[in-house]
């Protein structure tokens, strides 16, 4: 089976996620400049989330222009990804409206890491229909900020706990890691 | 006509239903982890529509692999399968915030049953149109997991009237018979 | 231009639409079947306007089939038909929730008029571009459907304001007449 | 790497804004023709964020059509664009739901200024990897309408302190600048 119709449906599903993210974002009463004051900390859950799915997205498509055959096991690998990624609008309105307190955004940080997590997996399935020669599997090589960024997140999480905004800080680390192209596949692919 | 748009409407419409369901997750104004406790069986819902409409969109891709034309009977068997399952997000919000209570747990197993049914007449559209002797009906072979699946939910419904955790038992029972991968569409691809 | 992305972007917009209705369905507090007998006229302009756009996407489908190339008019037309069809989910709601009440049954009729008329301009659009002697100005014919059903609409926006219920029989009477499968381009592509 | 899978999550990006826009439009309780009169403001705003998501799909899928290959710049620059976008339906409803109020007004110009420069910061990208002899280069000439574009918006943004009217009278101008098809794409691709 080719890759087109898991692409398809994995681009409608984070589409979705990301406009569905825009919703939490309650239009206010007053048409005074004060009225968007109080939607800062939603505002900014907005964009980390945003930048994250934007991330997820990315990436899922620059594995797929690598991957040629699909099977039972990676589409569901695949939706269990998007699972995850399906709380991240619950999760990120949670700690917006609740002004990153604790335990919202240790929350937050938990769904990251499941994503992070079933990301690896579907990586792995891929790699092994694959196989472990094959381009991707190459390109893929340490892969270092895969293993790194759940360590990161658990920190992140932990630290919640105590300081929130330190949490969210290593989350947004974790992206910044990230946004930084994976050259590696880029030039495999060249 | 070929199968193209048909899969693209069909992976669009069961992607907004997989992610409409997230909606009815309401944000919890209190950001403590007993204000989760109280989102129970509306999570538990969610996962079991997730995994329900996980289910058919992969189905319907082992399927559509198989399929080389479609004509306008086709066309309409699959929306009226797709009625069904729009019907399953506020199937599931009915059942997950009445605590599953009877009536919402037995309306939620004839939405089942009705999609079960839609798929069927589908899967026989197909199968008129690609021919008794193609490779779709070969590898469908007697489709006992279809002609259960029916039964299955009939008896789920019914047992919901009366011990509703019972009936939902049993559609988590029938989640789980589709889950193992239809190997006969795999084995006939290869 | 090919038709490929007009395709894709109007497959995303009708789906949403269709799943958008579903959200109007309001999910009731009480476990009850009686609760669910309060919805039903919600549920039944919701079944109507399913169908219709069914029946919109399924026409929509059957033309691009024989539309070989598109140009910034027929984007153009494209989305204004799209534009009526947004509505949709808006009327339904209005009559649904109103019980049939005139004046929402009747706005009903005048979107679905709208829809009718940008259907028909987007035709015109694809047939001039096409050429008069194409597959699918031949396919087209006379096009008595596309020609009466604006004037069953008028018919029935004008009954809408006396008898509110034979409105709605007109209307439900238009989507039956293009329930009938398009056998005119079927047979154009066999 | 082709153009497939940024034209689809794009086209599903702007579609699902398209429809998430007219969710902003409260279903009226009463069934009388005076409710939609109080509609009418969020109603305007309503057609001309549909024809502003309308345009910007159109001279996006135009500038693809000329676009051979992306990269990962490219992927985030569109991603960039579609952020924007997706302020859209927020910055409308508190247009429309205060009634042209001055800071709305200014606030929603401000998004298409963003949105305007973001498309600009896509189409350079673009042109940067097809390198400065290539067709789009030609076809975008000048790109007088992109440059005067942004210089619009401010003015509209400033104007809206003081007259939103006027503000939104420049808004619309734009539209109209845009709505003039973009002959340039189409006679290169001819």
């Amino acid at each position: 089976m080719t890759t087109g119709r898991l692409e398809a449906f994995s681009d409608a599903v984070i589409a979705i996620l990301i406009t569905i993210l825009v919703l939490e974002l309650e239009v206010p009463h007053e048409p005074e400049f004060a009225a968007l004051g109080d939607l800062v900390p939603v505002f900014s859950s907005y964009v980390l989330s945003f930048v994250y799915l934007g991330i997820y997205w990315n990436n899922h498509h620059h594995m797929m222009v690598l991957t040629e055959r699909v099977n039972g096991r990676i589409l569901w690998a695949n939706l269990h990804l998007l699972f995850w990624l399906s709380l991240v609008p619950f999760t990120t309105a949670w700690m917006g409206q609740n002004d990153f307190a604790a335990v919202p955004t240790a929350v937050y940080g938990v769904d990251l890491l499941f994503a992070a997590v079933a990301y690896f997996v579907l990586q792995r399935s891929i790699v092994v229909e694959e196989g472990a020669d094959s381009t991707l599997a190459a390109a893929l090589g340490r892969d270092l900020k895969g293993k790194v960024s759940p360590v990161l997140y658990i920190i992140g999480v932990s630290l919640s706990f105590a300081v929130p905004l330190a949490g969210l800080a290593i989350y947004v680390l974790v992206a910044l890691l990230w946004l930084v192209p994976d050259r590696r596949i880029e030039s495999s692919i060249a």
